[in-house]
């Protein structure tokens, strides 16, 4: 069955081969530039692997792992910082990371149900690690949306192995989007959610930093594009009353950068993705689990587990500094919210069919609005 | 000089009267229904009242009272939750209301170095009060925004005097907007801000609630009125090269529902408002004091100073009920901001002249983007 | 193994036996009135369950479940909180607690490396229990401490049987304290700390009701026992210089009470379990995590996951009625971490011998110090 | 009136020469070793200034003032951070410190209705002082407890004036404590309270950093001295059936250090001076106001207000290397708190006379209990 699994991951790439991005149709988020691949991998070092469960008529999840840097992030930690705009949800590793300030190990993003499953499976990792022979304490940073709708969710088919895997496989460059990973079974304002990623770069006289995001979209609202009310005029949101969608669900974010910032500023950066969620329509409704990870990939600021002075010599930027990376992460996340949606697929799983995001009407309706360039 | 005050604030009432709000203009935010005056006033027993301070070429600044209900605040208090987007600012209070979950004095907003003078007269407003002899505890709520362009903030040209007075003369009914009370010297997006407010009304089926919003504007961004991209095609956005504009400054947003909430799910509440900030392009820049003060004026829920029974007797909504709420505060949060433009009007102050939104090219513009309805 | 396993655990049965606790000695701690049983399980309802694995040279490790009451847990939550005192530690389920306010499933306790086992333990426990088979989503709340001097931890000998066993066994009555369950292989003041549990009862005047504590010690700084100096006297304690202490390790405190509150008072109780700790020389080192969960088993606030009605209706003690409950959280927290102390035993494990407190020594010193009653 | 003030002040002066400090009595707190005044003036640059006022029957109130360095302020920011035990109070600057991480005012400690008029001072004093002529927003920092019973509270008599002496006055060296400053009318354990201070030097191995606290006591609950239940040998505590005290209050504490911390160790720090408050016996009943500024003075930390850099080059203590330093805090906390009540005296005021510590006893009872060395 594994088999045949690959095999659709294999048809679902070049599938999605021919999805263009949103950016290449004309709808352009924001005012700012994109990195290279407009991808959370335009942040250098950082990897996104990604593994794909889609098996007979019910199973549809996966694993979406980002690893900060190429080296032991548990001897070289990243600093680090969570929001939490709502808790509905089941976020791995909270506590550590809100007190200490930094992550130890690669972020996984899966399904509700599976999030023990991945936690111990990066536990492995980090023990099995080469450096990390002494080690007694790990801190797993595994989020979630659940996807019991497409997916078998009680089936728990997520296996150790499947986030292992992830991680192995993990490369820079481009991010698949859509039904891919851990946004294989996912819903977005009612229509077929994913996997997204976006990036942007300031200006040189800005510090030049980039900022890269990757979402996992599940949740609701009353979607627009770019401005455009896509949720309104096909007549899909919350609060219609022809519908009876909850607007539940969740949306995972991680947002990277290599701007030298800390654990607090890393907060505020956090803190701002959520205005590019707000911006798509999404209204963190009651059930929804929205969370930001936020961190930094500068070299001079990784934390050493073990170190040989006293001292931390954080080289970072001002406070007075760090606007124009908020209006990157904002920018960033919009965009890659739409990106997800635009790469996802119709599916047919465990409790029915989801359509994929009507492409075709919201270029449209985006021509109607005078959005397209 | 209060004489030609309160002529200059009369012709400022004559000349607002000719400033048509947005939605009666055809700009038509969110898909719920608004309530009666489109204001927080539509929360009823909900009073607001306003002073502005207009001088010489040099006071531009005022005082705008909120106040809950009719009754005696102190003996009768309401619960509340205080939401800190960013918390570059001097929002006197917090900490009594995120312990307690209550709000006993009414709320007020000024300048930003008016905030103890403010405080003070609501000590003295309250101990004055008939029935709070024995009082000797008051935690006054008072926000801010730094109105130090337009107007001489070092002056400190609020008295006591003002507060009392816009506390004394505050009603139901409509609101006024823009150059007005606590937004009389304020800048958003580098246009001319102010107040503004709007509200939503929830559909029968998921209570009929209102949720009323009040804004003071000084803010900067990227601004978009309702999806239309003004500060992108008026060259007058954070970022652009040709101007200079740090987008810094603050928001001060208070929220309100007849919805029975207790402080738990207020501060929810108080979250999305935010979010509505967030659809005008705001991104809470580093230097702005962004805070969402929201309180249920549900009379179940009231807190009595002095009670006989050891209980509190809380009939509230679940939380399964509460994203309706969360869209409408989402909504009227981004009406209210635009509302405050709309209605703000070019002024001279102490340092040079703000412009106010050009409401005839943002006109056009929506045409543009066929967002007239 | 096994079998082993039970018997060695029927063995520390016995000799715990001969154990008495601190107060039959004469240490009495603070001035409020124990419970029946000075244990957790005099909060009407909740069942307590252990189980030890004690294995060969180095398995001594074990869990510890906290049932509230004794319904179906996922269809009627607990109004809950979490305080988080120093977050350097893996519980899980948090910020679900903070942002709904309630605890849907047991409360388990373990070893740091098996959160995610135990995770998924309460996972297949709420799935498979009777009236949740609709159930997609699930907030498990699983504490740990880091027992990895005493106990193989990597070896990851907890499995999901283990934890469903706790869960089975739970039972109210008299609670073992010690070396028992997830107290098994933990160390508090370098000596060997364990599982221990303590309660208080309200006078009538005050409500008549009842706090209890369990804690799962594993924390260092310098020890008093009822504000005799232990630590000093016996020179084991916190930067003495003739040891290397770093008084890392955890605590995982849990609070319940039959008292009526909901989540913000019990976030407020959960602080104050920290000044019972604090009591005791502790200090919440760098490394420690140390966590307090608190929950009000009040029938009356049990929170329906399915409801007919859109209302919550939470009769609740006033804030101005808390104080009383505040005392007895700090009184129990400080009377268990003692209480775990005396009754733990010395231990042979996978890195060497951690000495049970000297109990002789310390009723020596309580002598010397003219605190025995 | 005011001559009579001084000529009270000074009375008082002599007075509190002849009270010994509790260490000197043989009450040793903690295994640290103190600084040279065992005060918070330990703390290399910090000063502190204090104004009574003592007037008539009825006023019993006054200002504390703490300056962390000896430069301006505002142009070089102190990093800080703030933690709230109990939030029923009224500081004043909280969210701007939490954001941003520092402080960059003087810190005014004074009595509940009298934080605005402290807070105007502080502006007043900023915009005076030279190099801030541009200045526009400041951030004054104020605490207060409640000295109701003692003072005319609602006569608002502590004056701008007042303020800006208790800055201007202060100095190194030793710290008057008991009945002076913010303490002059307030009320802990139902004996007189008072200001306090101690401080805390690390062995050299540990950094040789010193740790300083001062406190303005006004709270309750059952008071130990150094372990020795002085409450219930005197039969004065909460809860006690014969007395009628709500053990309300609350307690102001500000922890300065020169070791290199930033906000989040700050905070972290900060939560563990409340570990020296529970250590006395405190309980921060809901009527409590238990916050915690911590401050430090290292100078590579300051943070310029205009930098011609986009950098912040922090130089600071690793995580791991902070826990000597949480005892540090804890035992000078504990230790302040004991000290103001010692050095308080028996005070006739607006609504009664409350009365010292009776020191005889207390010592008496520490023989008892054999805690005089």
């Amino acid at each position: 069955m594994k088999f045949l699994l690959f095999s659709l991951t294999l048809l679902s790439v070049i599938a999605h081969a021919q999805n263009k991005r949103p950016r290449e149709l004309g709808i352009k988020i924001g005012i700012l530039k994109t990195g290279q691949n407009n991808a959370i991998t335009d942040v250098a070092g950082l990897k996104v692997g990604q593994v794909s469960l889609i098996e007979g008529e019910k199973i549809r999840t996966g694993v979406t792992a980002i690893i900060p840097h190429e080296g032991n992030l548990f001897q070289e930690k990243v600093p680090a910082a969570i929001f939490i705009a709502n808790g509905f949800g089941k976020l791995a590793g909270i506590s550590q990371v809100q007190e200490l300030g930094n992550i130890e190990t690669p972020i996984i993003l899966t399904n509700t149900l599976s999030v023990p499953t991945a936690a111990n499976a990066v536990i492995d990792y980090t023990l099995a690690q080469k450096g990390n022979e002494k080690v007694r304490s790990v801190n797993p940073v595994v989020g979630e949306t659940n996807d019991s709708y497409l997916n078998d969710i009680t089936g728990r088919h997520v296996k150790k192995e499947d986030v292992l895997r992830a991680i192995e496989i993990a490369s820079s460059g481009k991010v698949e989007e859509g039904n891919v990973g851990a946004g294989t079974g996912t819903i977005c304002f009612a229509w077929k959610g994913g996997i997204g990623t976006a990036s942007r770069v300031l200006p040189a006289k800005s510090g030049g930093y980039t900022v890269g995001v990757i979402v996992q979209t599940n949740f609701g609202g009353v979607l627009q594009v770019n401005g455009v009310p896509v949720g309104e005029e096909l007549k899909q949101y919350f609060m219609n009353d022809q519908l009876n969608d909850p607007a539940d669900g969740s949306c995972m974010i991680v947002v990277a950068t290599d701007a030298p910032l800390t654990a607090r500023n890393l907060e505020r950066l956090a803190k701002r993705a959520i205005f590019g969620l707000a911006k798509t329509g999404g209204i963190a409704s009651n059930g929804s689990g929205d969370y930001v990870i936020a961190i930094s990939t500068a070299k001079q600021l990784r934390v050493a587990h073990n170190a040989n002075t006293k001292f931390y010599e954080a080289t970072e930027l001002r406070n007075d500094d760090v606007s124009p990376l908020f209006l990157a992460a904002i920018e960033a996340t919009e965009e890659a919210i739409i990106n997800s949606m635009f790469a996802a697929q119709t599916t047919k799983g465990a409790n029915g069919v989801i359509q994929a995001l009507p492409v075709d009407k919201v270029l449209e309706l985006s021509k109607k609005y005078n959005k397209l360039k």
